[in-house]
């Protein structure tokens, strides 16, 4: 098979022996595969795969049908439609996926969208409801809403009936974001918006005092992207008395049972409105996987409303 | 009735009109009260009461008997012995207590021991298992375990199946603190033991980054005491690693329905542990109320295991 392949911390398109599906595995030829932070911290050496991922091939999510299947295989056959998150390899045309990770995707959601929809909705919705347990009529805000965690959590938001702010930096992607169903503002902005009960924050660390001063009593804060910085200065008394909680994490290093019990929750809780056309998967550019490089490079820089997608050819 | 009564940031005891119970209410004549660090705060004007407490009268627990009721009160009478945490007003000889907030005192305990339980019972419960969800075989460290709260959190660890190491500045301390339940080491040594599942935080700020450093995939940290510093520099990294949460609060501030339901879950959980004798209300020294000066000069000094108790007159 072809596959984005990590070599002296560059990225090439090479040839790789066909993966073999083991016990509880799908083989999936993958037709779109979103590309994330994650990947390109990859490239760089800074974040090496976890166990049972190639480590040389990056790649956090993809959409695609089942060609082959291991033992003990019980909920998807060859010829399905099927997306997933992984641990690594997705941006290759054949990847593992461990069948209790899999996600149906919908019949009216096409190629594109469901490669970049596993790790974004999953995302926001374990930050959202798992970590905060956002509830109807809350005052959410999200940082950074522009991206593809960003887009997903406005959505989320919005349709459990939250009251949802985002902050968006660039003024061009701010009415987008808008008519995704939040009221957007700049990022020095939103303070005289709160107070919230959630903050989603996907920047990092220069937000965080802010954030605690926007925060209501009971306010939980989640921090899952910190790009712009990993260092926080908290007020301890500030958070005593607002009875606040302040929570933190990735999807990637998580084992199995985790990704699996988050997979099976966005089925449960978030497939339902994709199906319905109830949720969009904004896409910024698309790219085939012989210009992967192009594609980390158009990630890598400002100014996108939404995800960067990998295609493969069928 | 008489009272520990706040005049020009001072203690004076004084009299003052005795309380009149309204609905739902509980008047009780105090036996024993704990102080707590709140009640020096508030002395010093920098706690004020929250609304519906006495504003010049300290004293954030008691124990006693009820001597009349307000109208609509369903679960406790005149005669009965009840203990409660109130939002102020518990250093007096008559004390309002909404019976919803309030505990039956077993038969076997002690009024001074009853006096001191309430505030640190629910704190640490509150604290280690609504907030914290400690379980069964998990890793619990107490950081600054000689006080109330700390003596408390280490026994109810215990006695829920934690493996728990307490933090005891003062060497002297430590045998009584691993008396009830604890592997006990010195502020800079807890690290070596970890890592730990669950962090209880009585000290302040300056413990935090080691918190981290010791804290297990998974872990939480509950702060509820920050005497020692309020400010804490926390690495969002490391956080978002651990998937780990960072929680803080005080019991004070709380709404009547928060109070209750924190009341009723000590009810279910803890008094019966109480009651058959495996958990200890350690008492560092007792005062009488017409010394209560002296009880918040003790308070105040370091090298005490457990509470100060002002005991009144039957």
């Amino acid at each position: 098979m072809r596959a984005a392949t990590i070599a002296d911390r560059a990225l090439v398109v090479a040839d790789q022996p066909d993966p073999v599906p083991d016990s509880g595995q799908l083989l999936v030829r993958t037709r779109a595969a979103g590309v994330n932070a994650a990947d390109l911290m990859q490239v760089q050496g800074g974040y090496p795969a976890p166990p049972g991922s190639p480590s040389d091939i990056p790649g956090l999510e993809l959409a695609g049908e089942v060609v082959a299947v291991g033992r003990d295989v019980e909920r998807f056959g060859p010829g399905d439609r099927v997306m997933a998150v992984v641990g690594g390899g997705a941006h290759a045309e054949l990847v593992l996926v461990h069948e209790r990770t899999a996600l149906a995707v919908p019949d009216d959601t096409a190629w594109d969208e469901a490669g970049g929809f596993p790790e974004a909705f999953t995302t926001a919705h374990d930050a959202l409801f798992t970590q905060c347990q956002l509830a109807l009529g809350e005052r959410l805000v999200v940082h950074g809403a522009a991206g593809g965690v960003g887009t997903a959590a406005v959505q989320l938001g919005a349709a459990a009936g939250a009251q949802v702010t985002a902050t968006v930096r660039r003024a061009e992607l701010r009415p987008a974001v808008a008519a995704l169903g939040a009221q957007v503002v700049g990022p020095d902005e939103f303070a005289s918006v709160g107070p919230f009960d959630v903050v989603l924050e996907l920047v990092g660390g220069p937000n965080m005092a802010a954030n605690l001063a926007a925060l209501a009593v009971g306010g939980r804060i989640c921090v899952i992207g910190a790009g712009a910085g990993g260092s926080a200065e908290i007020n301890l008394h500030a958070l005593m008395i607002l009875r606040a909680r302040i929570s933190a994490s990735t999807l990637r290093a998580r084992p199995l049972e985790a990704k699996a019990d988050a997979a099976r929750r966005v089925e449960r809780q978030v497939l339902p409105l994709l199906a319905a056309g109830r949720l969009r998967v904004p896409i910024a550019a698309r790219f085939r996987l012989e210009q992967v490089g192009d594609a980390y490079e158009r990630f890598a820089a400002p100014g996108k409303l939404g995800k960067v997608i990998v295609l493969m050819d069928a």
